[in-house]
């Protein structure tokens, strides 16, 4: 096992570097220090030496010598990446630099509880152990992704609403059974928003990633770090007010945007369209599927379905509404959206834009770019790699 | 003139740790870095020899040896701290331990233009340097609070409502016809914001302070350091809205929170009171003085008034629906209330804690402590001298 305690700052600079590097050459990485040349030299070699960096193999240039490339080396041992949604499970074996070593997804229900769950997360990352050859003790570090808040210090699920059960079990002394590597429990917008943040080799400083499904939740990177608040509640927008007289919610308030534009929000107002006689389109499919999605009303709505267009266009403005508050207190530099609501399509964005864009003010909104999140391959999986190599090699001491 | 520049990263966390700290003896000093003891004692003998840090005199302790206390050297030069009040400015001359040298406050007003107010700074910033006997040279870097919003990185303001003619007006270009120094400028919540947070010795990582009065700004410290957003726009929580159907706002929107519950709303609320015979107490205070404040509000409810308490509670609950949004996005572990709104006194915060504690998620109000924000001496010019240290000495490279 690899003593990150031992890294020196500067050295834990470099790695830091390459890791969110797209690749970089000796000089390139020695260049993006602040060290002196000879000192980044030194530190590189001894890096090399210790098996914490290495050659990836020469990259194509423009004409000019091949550099060699460097990258976090593969020998240093693996990451597991767990990612656990409402009726899926993802596990995969990761290197250091992210690439994917191994990755099965297979259908899961949550409902079932988290021993079984976890009994076959278990069997699966034995599986995956077992075609790269890795044993338990090369495993570095293992993040898990949850749908459901999570206490990031402890691990632990808290008032999970889709994962009734799971408050009380530990998947930190679960997988400690099998493994001494440290775990790291986060939620799927955390998740989404770190694997985002690598995918854009940590660029953008200040952004968020919203999801909206069944719930909807905010992933806020600040400071170019993830951001998780006092208590790992920070993100949970999903009740926000967006109108004090609107309907109840069940989390006992009322108007939270999650009760009026959530998933199921929206498809209960294509049902109520559908049986009001305001859609035949909706009616026909309310009829012979016996309810309605997102996907449904965006088709409609794409066909030229003009109730269609109103609920996407009403959903839409109270994502923005809420949206507007959260732009107005954060000013980011992009809002990305993500999650299964997304499929209804371009005018629920479009939606969201006007609504944001009117109700925020003119200074936060300069520059602000809304838009669908980035599709990323094995998003979900990487994000919980990228969080295990940042809280482990990655992790500094605390500043003050 | 100092060349901050030169300065390695280690040195750099030395001063950091002895600025945030409240005195620290070279033993604490190293102990606080995760230095070895011989490469700080060797790295603090070396800020000590280049006149960085020095020794500030013996402190008492308690029984045992009488360790020298180290700070920030006064032989450094001087940090110049210039806070702009809607109706006030104050020019200060701070050491860089933030030991206040000379400070002078006195009446003006803004909308006589930025022209005139600089002309005045100027001839004060003068005056204290010549109380101190120090010379411009000597002037290390300077902080200006302004009333409105500023583009950080320009130092320009932008669109302020409280300041016409000021947003062509480059506070940098006009003082650096004197001074070499770079000059730093933000809105005033920020500088409350970075007073407090240097007050509290850093040891809080996320907190908001809300500032109520014509308008209604926020300071967020997260990660321990000021956040201003892409735009310097971050903070601007005045213009969230709390009702769609409320009442409109000189912004362009319905139910903006400042329409509702700042300064201007609130007196609007008591003299709609007073004139429809709600308060006879109101009443008469309005008959004697031809106008209302959020104090006299607060001194009849104290006093018993029905209809004063319950504009007070209304306009509590209003700011808490905004603040109770911003805690479930953000999470903080604490919100600091100031501005001349909270003279109305502790039935406006405990409505707003109420508010709050109502619309946020558990999980979100589990630590939360609202409070006014502690009052600190000097605080305005403090905030704009702990901007100037940061800016200038304690600046790091960007990471990536």
């Amino acid at each position: 096992m690899v003593d990150w305690q031992r890294l020196s700052d500067g050295e834990r600079t470099l790695l830091e570097r390459l890791f969110w590097s797209d690749g970089l050459s000796r000089g390139e990485l020695a260049a993006s220090t602040d060290f002196s040349k000879s000192k980044a030299n030194l530190a590189i070699a001894s890096l090399i030496g210790r098996e914490l960096i290495e050659e990836s193999g020469a990259q194509p240039s423009s004409g000019g010598r091949r550099p060699e490339m460097l990258r976090l080396s593969h020998r240093m041992g693996v990451l597991a990446g767990i990612d656990i949604g409402a009726t899926s499970v993802d596990v995969a074996l990761l290197a250091p630099d992210m690439t994917v070593l191994d990755h099965r997804s297979e259908a899961a229900d949550v409902r079932a509880g988290p021993v079984a769950v976890f009994a076959r997360v278990q069997a699966l990352l034995r599986e995956a152990r077992e075609r790269c050859g890795v044993g338990a003790a090369q495993v570095l570090g293992i993040g898990v992704g949850v749908p459901g808040p999570v206490a990031f210090d402890s691990g632990m699920l808290v008032n999970p609403p889709l994962l009734p059960g799971w408050e009380s079990f530990s998947i930190r002394d679960c997988l400690a059974e099998e493994y001494a590597a440290p775990v790291f429990v986060d939620n799927d917008v955390n998740i989404m928003a770190l694997g985002t943040h690598w995918r854009l080799h940590g660029r953008l400083q200040n952004f968020l990633v919203i999801k909206i499904g069944t719930g909807i939740g905010c992933g806020i990177i600040c400071h170019g770090a993830i951001y998780r608040g006092m208590d790992g509640a920070a993100g949970d927008v999903g009740h926000i007010c967006v109108d004090p007289h609107g309907p109840p919610c069940h989390c006992g308030n009322a108007g939270c945007v999650e009760a009026m534009a959530a998933g199921p929000a929206i498809a209960r107002m294509a049902e109520q369209a559908a049986r009001a006689g305001e859609s035949p389109r909706l009616k026909e499919l309310l009829d012979r599927n016996g309810q309605l999605t997102p996907v449904d009303l965006g088709n409609a709505s794409r066909a030229g379905d003009a109730a269609a267009s109103a609920i996407v266009q009403q959903a839409g403005g109270q994502i923005g509404r809420m949206l507007a508050a959260v732009v107005n207190f954060f000013n980011p530099s992009h809002i990305f959206i993500g999650g299964g609501v997304t499929q209804i399509g371009p005018l629920f964005l479009a939606s969201i834009r006007q609504s944001v864009y009117q109700r925020s003010l003119a200074l936060s909104t300069r520059h602000l770019d809304i838009r669908y999140v980035p599709q990323i391959e094995n998003a979900g999986v990487i994000g919980t790699g990228v969080m295990a190599v940042q809280e482990t090699m990655l992790a500094r001491a605390a500043r003050l």
